[in-house]
């Protein structure tokens, strides 16, 4: 195969846009992406459907929010669109500013545009300084700001703080977001099957579906990376979809798949499960170190396999 | 107390209107609500609001969906309001209809309106009918038909097939969801503190927080669900919001809080758990019974309370 | 039923004699026998029929050897005699020393009169110094001295230190035990029904069966503890007997019947097994307190008996 | 090294003798062994010992009593001794007969010679054809018949029915051992490290310690063998003989170490555990197949390194 995150003059990135987006301030986290062509796509969909057909090297997608959990597009494509994987993480923290055409002042605002994760994320100051306002929903962030211009429905808009870059809006109130902390996870998604080097402070992703018919099969699904001393970082269950009741897990562990015992917890899992997708080991955003018990280092394993080795070749075994 | 669930003849169910909708649709399945007042509001929040005011009896709302998954809003909504409880449980079947003004023909339209949940269940349809289509969200499938007549944005909406009771749209094609088994699933919620009667065929559903510092808690968690045999049906992280990685978890089991297995799990989980919210033990809207091993029926369990009772006694132990 | 444990002027404790053995040694430290009257008998067998037979309050045995392991033959006793209990505990230090009859010497021993285990622990010693003795089995340490006098086969025996106080023996060596930290433990058995009170530094001693068909079942018996933090201090297979590859298990558990975390793992176990024998908790010999996590106190369980109590009935929870 | 196994013209089997014992009856399954020389020793050390100075090829030893249990001192002898292997299994019935010198009669025995474990094997026909016995113990089976011709002191003997071919005694009783179907499984021990041919119907045996400071280290154990479907025959503890409480385990395992779930629990294993001794793989005795899931068989185990090699070398996954 010819590898598509070789550097190449024409690199793309997609994301989703316009600029101004969280997702764009995720992209300028990436040191490989600065100074190439920027795509700017309406939803995930798009973003790995340019990756698929080679238009881009790589797409930038939101995965997690703090507050609101997994985002589910972003698993369900994840799980469902092959030849996928994840080259590495960012997280981006969340907060937002209401904006408004200039001129407005904040007594006059009877109709609100936002996007449907970030109004519920700002509900709170917004049914304190504006009880009776009206709601709409807009499919970006920087899309609810825009619509200030494209139509006259609403009087103000949620936005990232950054929007005041790309659009001459006044902001009429500054971090109205409920949760100060809150924080969006993004990963950068390719083509490429190339792992990731180690670096102490990864992060890998799978997808498991569970054995059909065996209640427990959680349990010994959990098994597999609590013998080798590998912790999750991310659980969650995502509908099939073929009927109410079926699940599949998206799971992010803490290591690499080149640390022993994650490839050993690999290979259990892979014996045990009907289909597990790898979907890639990178650096974590938050550059902190795997944790584990000492008994599951590296030395451990290959020790053992030695041990093995020697009793199956018949040759003296030394204590 | 007093006991919300009385019968008054000034009952009132809430649910997301307006009229035609799947939520409505689902209240239709409920004996008792039958010839009450029914409250039509727009969202979640407003629907449990009216519960705990006392403005309504019970609530009608949406929480999993066969392609979509949990609805995060109602899991959150549950695991936050204090004093809540499940007290039935309804499927409703999903399908969609794409509707326009009278009038309209399917080649004509250029812009589509859709509740997001909806739209991302028939955009197979609609991109294979409707290839160059442009979408604006709704805040509800029947509102997505209502806005048709509200402005001139959008020359179709997808909507569920009872809007055509409400309102006089023409249908430009039926079925036009992507899963054809598609169902959401209803819960009924009320302020009542009675327990539904067993039927045998039960569910009971929780919020289970982890103890923060240990690895392995989930795994715990589990067991103390298979060592009495109690399967899950549901388990759904969420993200309790304070920070990135801290989960609670939405827990539907088979079987109700009077059976032995079930209670002495729950003793288990709550010694274990630094926050265990009961939500209501009811009556499966699939009427399947729950599924066990005969060493966890309800025997079993009083036989060894009364062996122990014995041997704490200093009476003879028969064996 | 009359209990054997009411003290009573005629009292009888039985144990393996003669006097000077280890057995003896172990009685001494009950302050309950102190001047009452200890009945000598040949075996565990005798022991336990005089128990059972009310000729005794109590007897003496031996249960387990820290270089030996446990003694099978009261392991299998307590578990196919019914209506016994251990009600204390008891560690005696094991050493040997070498005797003869007055006016031997080291270097004229030929033959050597041994109990079997005596002479297993202290094999090493006489190999160095007595490389070409032979063996001739006692059934007890103070038979082994006494055959001296019975006939003139053995030239010196193996015995307690005690030997002195009842017998005319010169000592040739002392401490000839090749582990000097060597213990016996032994448990004093009644038919009282009686739990000894808690002392916070007890032991609970059972007998379980496996589920027969079931693979895991060891597994899934062990769980029954850890899941409640309850340590085990001895677990001991046993065959049934009935045929080669079943087995039963000899179970000594930290903590007391009235422990919450006992109680409970104890009706864990009666749900699981088709037969536990409770064969008593009482007050461990070297007074170490039970060590188990915080969340497995019994606060924890009262608590989440209320809460569950509080659900079952239909009361506001408090959180 | 020097393979002991080689044949050789001169080679030698030790077993616990004198001719007649049970063991004897071990080794002439053994069709290796016919026509060798046969060494007959008088315990299990001197067996061990042989085969450790290369005196012997082979020592054929009694390790489990389907009555009595596991032999400890073989046991221990294989826990502490290094350099043996396991290289056979073998079960013979065991059943007693009561001999007496010629001319003897039933009702003239007052004093019966027999070995330990015999005595208590044919105690209930003793108790109850001679209820006033006395008894004296003996080394072997063997020698409880040979002493009725060295002294005066026993009027009869318990013995293994081949008796009859080696000495001149009478049988006053047959079949007077209280379990009918009592059966002791012997194993062949030697130095070689060759592994004998995996056949379908196989053990392993291994010697196990736990690490040290952790409770549920058993618990641990145990999930290597279950998360590999793999089953264990016996598992036994045994002291290790330095303080109170500490034990190693003796574990027989269903399989061979060349199937693949086999040598993944031994990985497993040899990583958790501070030691582990490989005592070998060799055919049962019994014959009876190793009994595992689908899910463990060699080819899952061979796909899933296939699979993770794939992903380390960054070519694409066919899935």
């Amino acid at each position: 195969m010819t590898d598509a995150a070789t550097p190449r003059p024409d690199e793309t990135y997609s994301y989703l846009g316009p600029a101004g987006t969280f997702t764009e301030a995720a992209l300028k986290q990436v040191p490989e992406a600065a100074g190439k062509h920027w795509r700017s796509v309406n939803n995930v969909g798009e973003a790995l459907a340019d990756v698929l057909a080679g238009r881009s090297t790589a797409a930038m997608i939101a995965i997690e929010n703090s507050v609101d959990g997994g985002v589910t597009a972003t698993q369900d494509a994840l799980a469902t669109v092959p030849g996928l994987r994840i080259v590495g993480e960012y997280l981006v923290p969340v907060n937002f500013v209401l904006v408004a055409r200039p001129g407005t002042r904040l007594d006059e605002v009877r109709v609100v545009n936002a996007h449907p994760v970030a109004y519920a994320q700002s509900r709170g100051w917004l049914e304190r300084h504006l009880p009776d306002h009206g709601h709409i929903p807009a499919t970006s962030n920087v899309q609810a700001a825009a619509s200030l211009f494209e139509n006259g429905l609403a009087d103000a808009a949620v936005a990232p703080p950054g929007i005041v870059d790309h659009l001459d809006v006044d902001v009429l109130a500054e971090s109205i977001g409920d949760n100060p902390n809150a924080m969006t996870r993004f990963v950068l998604v390719s083509r490429s099957r190339r792992i990731a080097p180690r670096t102490g402070a990864d992060k890998t992703s799978l997808i498991v579906e569970l054995p059909d018919d065996e209640p427990g099969s959680l349990l010994a699904m959990l098994e597999q990376f609590s013998t080798r001393g590998v912790n999750l970082s991310l659980l969650q269950s995502r509908p099939i979809g073929d009927e109410m009741g079926r699940y599949r897990f998206v799971v992010d562990l803490e290591g690499h798949v080149e640390d022993e015992r994650v490839a050993d917890a690999l290979l259990g899992l892979r014996r045990f499960s009907p289909k597990v997708i790898f979907l890639g080991s990178y650096a974590r955003a938050d550059r902190r170190e795997a944790q584990y018990h000492s008994k599951y280092e590296d030395d451990i394993f290959i020790e053992a396999r030695d041990w093995l080795r020697g009793i199956l070749s018949g040759e003296p075994e030394e204590d």
